[in-house]
């Protein structure tokens, strides 16, 4: 049971799901930490705290209770440090199946929610943070953004927010207004060091880890075409230096993109449901 | 984003799995219905209604488009016969595995919440509908008893409530306050014409369907010791009829059940991770 409350209520659901979101070479605990703060992630995204989460499993028979005790560490020690109270939850059977679906509930403080729509051609893109390096270890080592979604949320030159879970590439249509598309500078796309290693095993170039591998958990927001950059800038750092922020270029016109932006046409992204449209033949 | 809230805000999860909770014979209407269905009764138990709902699905990749939408449409008639927005959800891909986590919010309109801890011994044990039918499809097909439990919050008398998930047997400990255990009368329990056809079949008896099977989510409330009981089921009836309302037993200190009292010990019921437990021979 929780208490009234007058702010306005958010509530966001995200799995983990074996092979999927983790798989083997994943400690439990950071499975079990994970599920918890990519939920956050999206609470952060739309500037909002935490209030309460339920958890619901369903658990392959051959789980080891190890590992679950372990899961449930990590989860609780998550639940500790984000101040989040796990007020509930459910345990099913999933034969040949372990996945952990939690649902988040939050509560805006600030004046406003920033959601996907409220960008308008001209305005700026911004990331905090740098992309790519999920597959080595990012996917569940991150930390959910959450005092930085929520400072991004007071400052009104903010139009338009999300958190990067399927990878830039894919994410950003959803912040692009009607009549327009992005223009992205590549050589201004914060590419994290990871993604350069993991691209010289893959063959892949950096930027294609960082506009396609999805799950960075970082914040994309967009910034009013006549702001004052700079103040805005200097206001982010004196608050969240050491955390990187970056114009990776603006929405124009569709129709009228520079031809030296990417193409993210070219870049795919992690599309849910991909493999079942393939087979089905959609 | 939902409006903030003046009442008491309540929380609950429950999941509908493939081959655990729905097979192939049930509808994918009925399984969709099913899903909201199961956890608005956990809400009826607390007295409370529904403000909102998340669903994240597990989906197999043969699932067919056709399954997905009719889920989807029972879900849906089911959502706005109970006026449940649904705000929100996620879909991943779960190989080998059909799942939908449901998380529903719900607010405590009453002065109060009923709790499963507020029983006395002396009190009287009620059930309301009858028990056993599961199996023969009361399970997808029941009507969760949202009126009722928000009626009896109001009703001084009751002191505790829960709704009946994996059957009287298994459940009824959760009401048992400490000393005192349930002395039910068998021929009091209201055996539903369904479970005495099963018993035809199974070879059990009518009683350890009604008392074992589960999935009846009819709701269980304890009454006050010293109540007008004749004046609450008066009400009762001229409120709810023709659902039936049966007294089916008290709460007696512990070893002072008499001969005659059914022993529920011998009654199993269904029992989460009972498979698990099983195989890993805990």
């Amino acid at each position: 049971m929780l208490p009234a409350n007058r702010h306005r209520q958010l509530i966001t659901t995200d799995p983990v799901i074996y092979g999927r979101h983790f798989d083997d070479p994943v400690p439990p605990r950071a499975v079990g930490a994970k599920l918890l703060k990519r939920n956050l992630s999206d609470l952060a995204a739309m500037g909002a705290r935490p209030t309460a989460a339920v958890i619901s499993l369903a658990l392959d028979p051959r789980v080891s209770t190890r590992w679950l005790e372990q899961f449930y560490r990590g989860l609780a020690a998550a639940a500790r440090r984000f101040s989040v109270p796990i007020v509930g939850g459910d345990v099913a059977q999933g034969d040949g199946f372990l996945g952990a679906f939690l649902t988040l509930c939050g509560e805006a403080r600030g004046p406003r929610v920033l959601l996907r729509a409220g960008a308008h051609a001209g305005d700026w893109i911004y990331v905090t943070g740098t992309l790519g390096g999920s597959l080595l270890g990012h996917h569940w080592r991150f930390i959910p953004r959450l005092a930085e979604g929520e400072w991004l949320t007071r400052r009104r030159e903010v139009r338009a927010m999300m958190d990067l879970s399927d990878g830039l590439a894919k994410d950003l249509p959803a912040l692009t207004p009607a009549g327009a598309a992005p223009a992205i500078d590549g050589d201004a796309v914060p590419v994290s060091a990871a993604a350069r290693t993991q691209a010289r095993r893959s063959g892949r170039t950096p930027l294609s880890h960082a506009l396609e591998d999805g799950e960075d958990y970082e914040l994309v927001f967009v910034v009013a075409a006549r702001a004052d950059r700079a103040g805005f800038e200097r206001a982010w750092r004196r608050k969240f230096s050491p955390t990187r922020l970056s114009c990776i270029g603006r929405f124009v016109p569709a129709g009228k993109r520079s031809p030296e932006a990417v193409d993210l046409a070219k870049y795919g992204g992690y599309e849910h449901l991909r493999q079942i449209a393939a087979r089905d033949g959609i």
